[in-house]
């Protein structure tokens, strides 16, 4: 299709996110129309051929595909809801961050105004947004997002709709995140206690990459392999002998004064997978203490 | 050296990790003694040319180096202990699993004995120990350990001696096991969260490899550099602004019903590091918060 035919998009939304979106629909040759609640956010991509709308209502006006990425799920709301009946008809695929619970609330309140809802959690920065490699998650009506596919293939190359489910998009973001964020907290708690004793990141570092690309990461897909089979053989480890190990760790962050929270945490994980059985089983047996709520 | 001169050793100790210690040795060609509590554990080693020492005393006789490999430091002490005067002259290499704390005072204890000490931590498999790739971490008189060092190369090529500090194995092994723990219980969250949505642990792998390799990991050098600099730039991703993303993971553990503790654990630690005046920083500069114990 040459750009000519490019379906119109508009923007609400020129945050670093938002902007970067409606550069890459200008880029793919989408006639392309923004608005934001500052204009002077809208010069640069004015400048590159985009129409800055007057009011929220015109920018949805211009287009049957409107791409939301505003601060929160509130501000989406209250965007849309100035406009009156104005939207009915229109396809919003929302961007903003927010929880699962948020996504499916905005996907009983779009469908009570007669607009379209597809949900979207973008898993990468905005200097990767119209990349081939961008990873943005949809959730919403299959026909909706099909018709929508290939415009939003211009602001992210590896779009994956996960589901019906307007709140899929925002769970494994979430999911994603927090992975990344304990994985990290994990790295610099084993920095504390190493630093401790005056030991520099940079000597430990090579131990914890070899660490990690030789012991941890490859019991990631056999974790999930467990989970998924419910059954959790040790493989030669057990928890009851790995939660000695865990206290050993517990006390040593004690004894050298760092923040103990998340060893104590991983103890107290492993003791209750133990109270429940699991003492003979690996390490992935905690899971099932991690998938219910406490108490 | 042809397998003739190999330095004799004893083995005390013949759980999986010793008899794989004194089975390395043995297929080096090092005369080995061995001993354990349950005499029975020796027999495959015997069958392999091991001698099996009557009583603990029979066997540090029988070899300058004595490696210890038993459940804890108390059972080394007490097996040592129960030998009165023997053992002086002797170099225990201490490879039972402990903390930092119990390491050093092990290495008093040995000290005023009149017996070499030098503490091991072994971050391998049994099925690993002899080979080349096999790490154990040595710490304690670097004159000792020299001198042993080629022996200690038959059960590890990866050895490596980390200083003075008896202390500094123990502290480097628990630092990796927590890390290594940490992220499996990050993984195991993420499956927890997407699972309460009957979504498969299969399903979400690729995603979480993905996006532990183009995301997560590559950021641990980062993180690494910053803590050495006491710096922590935020790359394009405030704390304050990534505090927004932990608190809707904490939404989302808590509205999903799976265990928040986690979440939580980040969102307070991010949220201490914001008061420090950390909210324009990075997320490494949580490292500050974890240094220190609480309170």
């Amino acid at each position: 299709m040459g750009s000519d035919n490019r379906a119109p998009v508009t923007v609400v939304g020129l945050g670093s996110m938002g902007s970067a979106l409606a550069n890459a629909f200008l880029d793919k040759g989408h006639p392309t129309t923004v608005w934001n609640r500052s204009p002077e956010k809208a010069e640069a991509l004015v400048a590159k051929g985009a129409v800055l709308a007057a009011t929220p209502a015109e920018a949805i006006a211009a287009s049957e595909l409107v791409v939301v990425c505003v601060l929160d799920y509130r501000a989406m709301r209250e965007i849309i809801d100035s406009l009156g009946e104005a939207p009915a008809g229109r396809v919003i695929v929302n961007l903003t961050s927010g929880t699962p619970d948020e996504a499916r609330q905005a996907a009983t309140w779009a469908a009570e105004r007669g607009v379209g809802y597809v949900d979207g959690a973008i898993m990468a920065t905005p200097p990767m947004i119209g990349s081939e490699h961008a990873l943005i998650f949809y959730g919403g009506p299959k026909a909706l997002y099909d018709a929508n596919a290939e415009a939003l293939a211009s602001i992210a190359g590896a779009g994956t709709y996960l589901g019906e489910d307007a709140g899929l998009p925002s769970l494994y973001d979430v999911a994603l995140l927090g992975l990344m964020w304990t994985t990290w907290a994990g790295f610099m708690h084993s920095l504390a206690l190493v630093g401790s004793e005056q030991v520099k990141a940079e000597a430990f570092l090579p131990f914890a990459q070899a660490w990690f690309e030789h012991v941890v990461n490859p019991e990631i897909p056999r974790i999930a392999a467990q989970v998924d089979q419910g059954t959790y053989p040790d493989g030669g480890s057990a928890l009851g002998m790995q939660a000695v190990a865990v206290e050993h760790l517990v006390d040593a962050s004690r004894a050298q004064k760092v923040d103990a929270a998340l060893p104590e945490f991983l103890l107290e994980r492993a003791e209750q997978a133990i109270k429940q059985g699991h003492a003979g089983d690996g390490f992935a047996s905690v899971y099932e203490v991690l998938r219910k709520a406490r108490g």
